[in-house]
């Protein structure tokens, strides 16, 4: 049941926003983001779920079938547990990051149902808007927003490549810029939010085994690198006599890979724009975006701060965009959800489920720092490859993703045997970062 | 008189394009192109000139007050002398380059009137059309296919930046893309040409000389250099399984300046293309636009060769976009030039006037190498400064060029004693090169 409804989902998501010439294209609240919405909430409509949209845009559907209102079992201690992901993607991106979490959540809902399963605490199924942050340049920006970890101020000033501001494009949606903000409502019915992604790295792959646990999001952060020049005749211009802006960008990039591999980190350098960017003129400006990562955060500042140094010998200025610190998943929850998978999902008999960190940013890690407890599910990714049309899923494994997420939710949203709300969605007052 | 034109015609022209925010962007067959071109048509049209309009779009404006037309004195042995530049600009350019030759060579016009002279063989302003390549990436667009440089198909079918293809942009300018092609018709008019530019170096400024004539134009060519990669996600993928396109890139940035050093020659890359572009992905693909020239054409092979093997030992395809050998203007022409202005144009006393190499390509070039004499008059420069908004000529100087290119064109466009054609005048069967 849950495999047909799976499949069916996931061929009627494969034509929207792609562009054969690269890859997807979903950024956030573009035609096509607004196409995956609609989808998103008929599929909820057809499910008999409950769909609110909260203050920021994420859409969050329901399914409570006990007394009173969501808020009502929230108030007699039965918070909601919910499960979802993301449907935007990166530039030229691929399919699985972010709608393989939100297909099979939708999916999980049909199998529980298959199941004959009502569960205890109200469940819902999550479509954060704009996690990779393509289309304005701060990731995870609609959780971010939705827990006070970005300003509505700064969200709605960004702007896109084409000059638009975030209010702009709100409005052009259909949103009222003036409704974005903290959401203390919404997030307060959530007491656990359990996240699945399709792997971003090899490690299941080596391991033979479908699913993990996640452990915990490594330090990341952006850094915008201004090189300064001047405008020149590329014929003309003896090189005694130029300042060629591209020259510092060029020792930044080569600089990130010399000091990552030094430290143990990861450093790209992936974007870059160049003024005025005519093959016969001599840069007059250079911004390069630095994307710092690694296991140890004073590693990775100590890797910014010498490319920082270096760069500002040649002039740079160097501006900080974003900086998450570790973000360390809930252990507990994820001991027990490794307590449910252990031997109980996919062909092969895992000695043990394994936990993963990860170097990529998430929606769960957001709520995490906000002090929902959280937790992430990987699903095998055989190419090993993410942001790109190479990342994969085999259907068997999306199939496995879907019945691990399908255990534990039953677990997580089952009352204790005294009637009590299950253990582990107690929220926290605070982040543990 | 001259003077006051210059002037006048000069403080018309400022506005045009101008963004404050960087520079002049009169971009071929652009609006602000189509207001110069207007501007040019009635600034001839206040003069009486004839205007023609080639097959390419290249205007030419012709003053012939003798017996029957303008063929008919080409038939009769007195080939036209034809003076001008180009009003586009590369991206967030400059003022003066280009505009300084044609708002002169109008200001030449009136001085002649104003001094009672009128010429004995047909004289032509020109504006020539999108010579510096700003918008569809080939320079001297306009006099490469009027001399059959560039064939019309291959100019049809470029591109800018936003897509629009060559033949695209005549339409919308009003122009049918099917007339595009080689002009003979108009390039037999044409016996002399003199195009007069503003320094794009030092040279006068170190000379103490406010105007210089041109011996060659430097060899030079565009290579692109397409570097491959794999997109993968920028936080997950460890260094030792990356394939990051911009680390190719970076070399050749940092291989060019050194190669460049070591050859005497110079050697910029001022463009590049990233895909995906985003912060969080590594690049899969990275395209970079090399510009390299020198004085001697085996170092600048050399130079390219040099890089191409560099790169090529990275993946990377490097595909030639164009190649001008170099470009020898006439020598007796020149020699001419000189003597005519020994003495005779600024307020400072040259022993000589210098005589220039340039590293710039110019329509003169073009016209040259299609077998028309011609020559170049460069005006100081004090800045030295070139494609920006930073290059400059004193208003005095400008003023020099004027009076210079008027001498020039009095001793051009003079019957010999016995009524014979001037020298020089009379065209080469095949370009020098």
């Amino acid at each position: 049941m849950s495999t047909t409804t799976f499949d069916a989902m996931w061929a009627e998501l494969e034509p929207v926003g792609w562009a054969p010439s690269g890859g997807y294209r979903r950024f956030a609240w573009s035609a096509e983001d607004l196409t995956l919405r609609e989808w998103f909430a008929a599929e909820c409509a057809r499910r008999g779920l409950d769909l609110t949209v909260d203050r920021v845009g994420n859409q969050w559907a329901w399914w409570w079938d006990g007394p009173g209102t969501v808020d009502d079992a929230v108030a007699a201690g039965r918070p909601g547990v919910a499960i979802g992901s993301h449907l935007d993607s990166v530039p030229d991106g691929g399919a699985f990051d972010g709608p393989l979490g939100v297909v099979s959540a939708l999916a999980t809902v049909d199998a529980l149902r298959a199941a004959g399963v009502t569960p205890d605490v109200p469940l819902a199924v999550v479509n954060f808007v704009d996690e990779e942050g393509a289309r304005f340049g701060i990731a995870c920006a609609g959780s971010r927003v939705l827990t006070g970890q970005l300003s509505p101020e700064r969200a709605l000033a960004l702007t896109d490549a084409d000059g638009t501001t975030y209010a702009e494009a709100l409005r052009a949606a259909g949103r009222d810029p003036d409704e974005l903000g903290p959401d203390e409502q919404t997030l307060r019915r959530v007491g656990t939010f359990v996240e699945l992604h399709v792997e971003q790295g090899r490690a299941l792959v080596d391991l033979g085994t479908p699913v993990a646990v996640a452990s915990d999001i490594w330090p990341h952060g952006r850094w915008r690198f201004d090189f300064p020049g001047e405008a020149n005749h590329a014929g003309t211009t003896r090189l005694e006599d130029r300042r060629d802006a591209m020259l510092g960008y060029a020792d930044l990039v080569l600089g990130a890979r010399h000091v990552a591999t030094q430290r143990g980190c990861v450093a790209t350098v992936g974007k870059v724009a160049v003024t005025p960017g005519g093959v016969n003129a001599i840069p007059a400006h250079v911004t390069g975006w630095l994307d710092a990562r690694g296991p140890q955060e004073d590693q990775v500042r100590a890797l910014v701060e010498e490319l920082t140094g270096r760069a500002g010998e040649l002039g740079a200025e160097v501006t900080r965009e974003s900086w998450t610190p570790t973000t360390r998943f809930d252990t507990d929850l994820a001991d027990r959800l490794r307590g449910v998978l252990r031997g109980a999902v996919g062909t092969e008999t895992p000695v043990s489920v394994p936990v993963l960190g990860t170097g990529a940013g998430h929606d769960a890690g957001i709520l995490a720092t906000a002090g929902v407890p959280s937790a992430m599910l990987f699903v095998r990714n055989p190419t090993g490859v993410s942001h790109s049309p190479a990342e994969h899923a085999e259907r068997e494994d999306c199939h496995a993703g879907v019945e691990a997420l399908t255990a534990c939710v039953r677990d997580l949203t089952r009352g204790g045997p005294d009637g009590e709300p299950a253990p582990g969605v107690v929220r926290r007052a605070d982040g543990d970062v």
